[in-house]
């Protein structure tokens, strides 16, 4: 029962299997390979057009390099108030950047609020020298709170940043979830609606840790490669990543696993819809389902082994908590099991 | 015939199936689960005493981060000019220690001279505002052109370190290799001589992406969880490095490894020394091995498979080459077999 | 009539006569004359204690590298959400403090509110290495809104600091401002309530450029000849800034102009206080007065030279206008005159 | 007797009064007032084209800022081994350029030897990700060590930097010097000869604190703006460095000025060349000597009152003393008089 996040999970059986497949081999190091360019060429199939495509090892990278790649001077990177970015990477990307500024925008369920978001840009004069001025646009999808922007959400926000030229980016790390609660296609939920770069994760989906930034407009790309490898994520085995997306994408496994632990979460959505004890504390859509639950229920589920994080409120959420209720967060993965679902819902019951 | 890099090499098998057995299970994130702490403290033993260690992927980072840890304002880390951290890692250390820079020292067959240090850090007193300050020396262990530092000559650098109060790091991303070749302990090869700090590396000896930095004084390693964070080093999965190091270091593989190399090593100079129509640069003592060759004979070993690099002359040594001939690198690993040294050595016969 | 800011009068006629007097002589360079350490050691006077001080150029240097000095990775330096280093400084405390991040607190009347710098600090525990951690806390005195903060203040802030070691800055750019309107002494409003470090600004109020950071702790201020320098903010004919702060500081001369410019305040506010087209937006007690005035008086200023800014309603305000009015911000100096302000006064009435 | 640096001496009167009569007067802060603008715009007039000014406040600064307006991540800035920014700037070049690289470059007499030049930049080859990359080439008119780079070969450097389209940059801390020695138009020494950016000196030669980053492109200057408030060097009350070079410029005085020092150079040329007991140990052109000298007159001179520093011998050039023998730097500025020649000269011969 563990539900305390995605990255519990170890990698699928296929993708530490190709690992230990490739390992035999010599190959040209620093990504040079055959193989390395191969698995990179794939992302422009799944894509429908020419990407460039950068493996790093972390999301944070991911996300730190993307937004590096698109520093300029007093930058400022608008991002929704509860985003990963600013939350949770310790300053990493505007170190990377060069001390550029995540500026944080509120919005409901996890969601950068559109006009909120054009409020906080128009603060920001093209030729305000004082004041810094807007450099990127990044949002989470699926968000942090197990929301997911819709495809007409992405286009609205990508129209407010395309106004003022700023490069929109996705933070995927639970690409695949969205994709999936969405049933769109890659190019549908990215390029097709104004995003400019990708943080495309694997990691969280099954992966041991892969990683890959991809521009849709390979022109940005061109300062990538010293970034990249100035940021200490240029891998001399360069493949072991390129194995792991090679067995994820092929035959679709990644979105396999990404409907596997969306129907996890569809389960558990239920088996709580349907608690008298226990109740959603807002609606949910990908891997991630967060509940008001009695402490009670709590202590018994840790009890029994469960592992899961008790959640502060959303900024900006009312309080949602009765008496004796908590709220907890409950991530589910690709080797998250039916008996696992059911057990932790079993000690809601108790 | 792979001799271009020791990092052509993939991962040793019982690395790699150490990474499939450890896929299955759930284990906490970032480096807090059991597993990766038995790991860590594995270290404690291997260096007979109490050290604090930072898994990170890349031979860049752990260099960097390294550096990172001592930085000063306007510091200065004397390195040897043909140094990894100066020559191959655009520009890394100077990026994640805040612009320090890094200050070049000569010195045969790769090795910083004792001498020539002393007179570059004397060029920096303490409060010599305008010059910058000293603020650390680092040495390569075996070095970039196949030597090895005696353990005397660690004292040596490592004395004149302590004079001025810097402190000593130790690139170890041929660590095993050097240590075998000196038949030293890894302590006597480290804190015993005044090493510091450690980058300990496994990647090219074995591992798939698996290094470790090592501090000898754990005091010094107080900023070390939020420098590696914010270097996006922190891996979510962390145990996929710690069980890479779980499987080197078990029964003494990682030195089995490196005795198999280096032994691959013997067994090329051995044959070069023996040939009339190619001769050995200089001496080298670990994985690489530096021949001055007929550039036909480098075309023949190109036609039938082997890769290596040419080499270019290192700085301060006198030219080599007579009409018609080149220098090669040549680097073995854990994966280079008998015949592949064989095959090369008939390609300089013929 | 030039209410735009302090920073649009010039200098003192008393500092650029010292300016011109001190032109003739040679002395030595970088700050190392027997003039600088005169001046240098006259804020150890002024605050009673023995002190570290730095000659700046600007307000944006002497708040950045005040910052810079405590800087910690993954660091976040808490200040309030209008202040001057998070609003109007192009990220440069971000930048020279190698990308720590500001992390806005709410606040009335400009100030911190010491409820919620409490609830902001606690939400990032000393260890939880993925959201950085506290590092500093900074205010501005006077505020960027024309407030005070009191002496008990001061001290309630500083209290919650300390709670945690982390070390309290003051943006002093309207220092002498502050001090006259509470009729406190330097020591007072600095280390006597626990200011641990502080910029001390001298351009708004009658000097050309000049600026002192001062550290009340000098064990604190160890690094920070190299901060300087490495910051471009080390001049080689230093005694440019000694020579106005020697002036500056002669005979009270700085509180002179202090109380003077607070004067001139006073009397904008109770001309506004009396007008029946006018009113004070919130009460200031330094140098600044907001006013809500008709948007027709306004123009009727602008038409007869009056120079000011409209205003934003600040973060958290409630709206303070009716239809037809328009804040103004209304900034007095050293060289504003009574009839300055009797003129804008009419423009009111008119 | 004062030959320590050009940076001892005061400011100009003709400047300083300028100041005081600046001081009195109302203008729009940072830069905006039409006196700055008139300032600014003397600059293309002067330089016979449109050119895009920035007035910083330290030599520093303008290399600093000059450097980082062409960074790219893990770019190189080629620089003579002995230059300003290598040697006394306290890594602040590669700080302010987010930690680019400075590679020192050999070359007699203080200037760039252009064979090692086009040497060290092949070792970069555009691609090579691993090395870092040239991104620019900064050269010192006059040099460090008191002569000067004839147009001709002005021209030969930046053709070599063309070649790699690598941006020319000026250090001009002694422009002048150096122009009035040449007897060249500001536009001959710099965009006439492929020049891109320049840092215009004014106060090593007469002003207080003036300095001037000109781009002779004004397209490269987009970023500058933001690079220059990030780097704290927009000043609120900016047109007192306006009215330094108001004065500065006004009537060809900056030009007077250095001829006049240049001139006290070659009486302090002359009377070296003919004693008997000092000699001029390589000849330069601008305001500064070079001498080797009895130590004993060394200690003479110093008894005097003279001031002025023992200097090392530049690397790479032979040793030039004989026992008992000192080399000294003597330089003069627009303060230095012929009675402080002539003193100097009566210390050698006593």
């Amino acid at each position: 029962m563990f539900f305390a996040s995605d990255n519990w999970a170890g990698a699928h059986k296929s993708i530490a299997e190709r690992l230990l497949a490739e390992s035999a081999d010599f190959a040209a190091a620093y990504g040079n390979s055959d193989y390395d360019k191969k698995v990179e060429a794939r992302f422009s199939e799944i894509f429908e057009r020419e990407v460039s495509v950068f493996f790093v090892a972390t999301g944070t990278a991911a996300n730190s390099l993307s937004l590096a790649s698109v520093q300029r001077p007093g930058g400022i990177a608008f991002c929704h108030q509860e985003a990963h970015v600013t939350q949770d990477e310790c300053g990493a990307p505007e170190f990377f950047s060069g001390a550029s500024r995540l500026m944080p925008v509120a919005g409901d369920f996890g969601k950068i609020d559109p006009a909120e978001l054009s409020a906080k840009i128009a603060a920001f004069p093209e030729d305000a020298v004082h004041h810094g001025r807007a450099s990127a646009v990044t949002i989470t999808q699926a968000t942090e709170i197990g929301t997911v922007y819709s495809l007409p959400e992405i286009g609205e926000i990508s129209a407010i940043a395309k106004k003022r030229n700023l490069p929109l980016h996705m933070d995927g790390a639970r690409f695949a979830n969205a994709l999936v609660a969405l049933n769109a296609t890659p190019a549908e939920m990215t390029w097709k609606r104004g995003v400019d770069i990708l943080s495309f994760g694997g990691t969280k989906n099954g992966c041991w840790c892969a990683e890959a930034i991809i521009f849709f407009n390979p022109e940005q790309a061109k300062e990538m490669p010293f970034i990249r490898k100035r940021a200490a994520q240029l891998f001399s085995k360069s493949r072991f990543i390129s194995a792991q997306f090679d067995a994820y994408l092929e035959n679709g496994l990644w979105l396999d696993l990404a409907r596997h632990s969306n129907g996890m979460a569809e389960r558990l959505r239920a088996g709580i819809g349907a608690s008298n004890s226990a109740r959603l504390a807002w609606p949910t859509a990908s891997n991630e389902v967060f509940a008001v639950i009695q402490k009670s229920a709590a202590k018994t589920a840790e009890g029994r082994g469960a592992k899961f994080y008790e959640w502060p409120i959303p900024a900006g959420m009312p309080d949602l908590l009765s008496e004796g209720e908590t709220l907890v967060r409950l991530v589910t993965s690709f080797a998250t099991t039916e008996a696992d679902v059911d057990g932790f819902l079993k000690c809601l019951a108790a």
